[in-house]
């Protein structure tokens, strides 16, 4: 299969590396950096661009694995008769590669990718939608030998699994943040939580989030609330979030009560 | 050690049955329901009472694992002369326990216990403090043999440890079940999201939070923010929190660039 893949950021690197480590080749890599395009592209022995016209016509699959906002100008270049065309992003409907191709999908990996974090995607689950039958074989053939966990997902529910992943990812790892500041500033180790923010990720495997809830917001704990409030008052950051997120958890448990 | 327990909730019954795995016995439970109390002591095969008058006087260290409120309830019937007093709360001053004896201090297991999961203390950070070396002796023994985890943290420190535990638990904790929400009213498998949530937990074992923070919102990618926050108006709950959260983020991290 001639892969043609745009993007070189985390996602671009970390994809491109798992698909050589999967056997599959990199027919062409494009890229808008010369610099981070060159470096990469030797990485995974290929040829590369940085013209988006330049982009080879011959390939079977073409995966743009850029930022959202650059999916829509490499898809109006791309005209590409049959080849299959995929980006990998959560949040964009399926539909904007309509006129690159009469085959396209989205294949998208849902994990969070840091620079210089290798990365292996066969735990990756990935979603991967497409607009018909023979779309859809191309990219069942490379999920499934990227990933051991793939899911069929529309385009409505993967934007809404995104959402989900942003709360389970980005705002944890937020509430992670302000506890080390909390740590450095207060003078106790940041290892201290660590077991606990393990066992509470550990948790949700085998019990529903809901069920499991502690803490002075579901027992209504009014004292304690404000006596954390009342200490946060040299942690203006801090205070506004614990304050708001405590309101909003005593609304949510009350109703579901 | 004559250990007299105070509590059959979730920390005194979780602590009581450690402290009998470690080899300590208990010479007395108190606790107010008549059958929770009888009950765990049967499991930890002692005496037990209701009544707060009937509070033996003759132990070496009395544990106190009560709600906030009840502690000092507790502390004002307790005159105990020179036995160790301890309570187990995160957010409690150890000078609550002044008048009670004159060697106190604090045992405080910083986990998130849940009813019915058995958990075993070995692992888990215990945080001490004591009024004075005597108490402190006490007390270390004790923790030691509970937990691999001891650490001396005094009053102020260990409330604002508290708090970040309240960070990372409850208020992740809570995101897991917005997510979960959106996976059982969207129509796709929550399953997706584990590997996310336990990779998340795993990254800031080993690296600062702040620096493996992804995201829109520390992108400023202003036009999927605003797109998640249109696509949860039927979610009013999720919406409120996305925009606020998202908000601070942007804020948070603007400051610290």
């Amino acid at each position: 299969m001639k892969i043609v893949l745009s993007g070189t950021g985390n996602m671009g690197a970390q994809l491109g590396q798992n698909l050589i480590k999967k056997g599959f080749g990199i027919h062409q890599l494009y890229g808008r950096s010369a610099d981070k395009t060159k470096k990469l592209a030797e990485k995974l022995g290929c040829d590369f661009t940085t013209n988006l016209d330049s982009i080879k016509k011959d390939g079977d699959l073409y995966i743009i694995a850029v930022s959202d906002k650059a999916i829509q100008k490499i898809s109006e270049k791309l005209k590409l008769g049959n080849a299959v065309v995929v980006h990998t992003a959560g949040s964009v409907d399926m539909n904007i590669l309509m006129g690159c191709s009469n085959n396209y999908g989205v294949i998208y990996p849902l994990q969070t990718i840091s620079e210089n974090t290798e990365i292996s995607f066969s735990d990756i689950p990935v979603c991967i939608e497409a607009n018909n039958e023979c779309a859809m074989k191309t990219i069942k053939i490379l999920a499934n030998k990227l990933s051991n966990h793939v899911f069929q997902v529309d385009s409505e529910k993967r934007k809404f699994l995104h959402i989900a992943g942003v709360m389970v990812n980005n705002f944890t790892n937020f509430m992670y943040s302000l506890a080390n500041e909390l740590a450095e500033k207060k003078g106790f180790d940041f290892e201290i939580l660590k077991p606990l923010i393990l066992e509470t990720a550990n948790k949700v495997l085998k019990n529903d989030p809901k069920a499991v809830q502690t803490g002075p917001a579901i027992r209504n704990d009014v004292q304690t609330i404000s006596s954390h409030i009342n200490l946060l008052n040299d942690f203006p950051d801090h205070q506004k979030i614990y304050s708001f997120v405590t309101e909003c958890m005593q609304q949510y448990y009350l109703k579901s009560k």
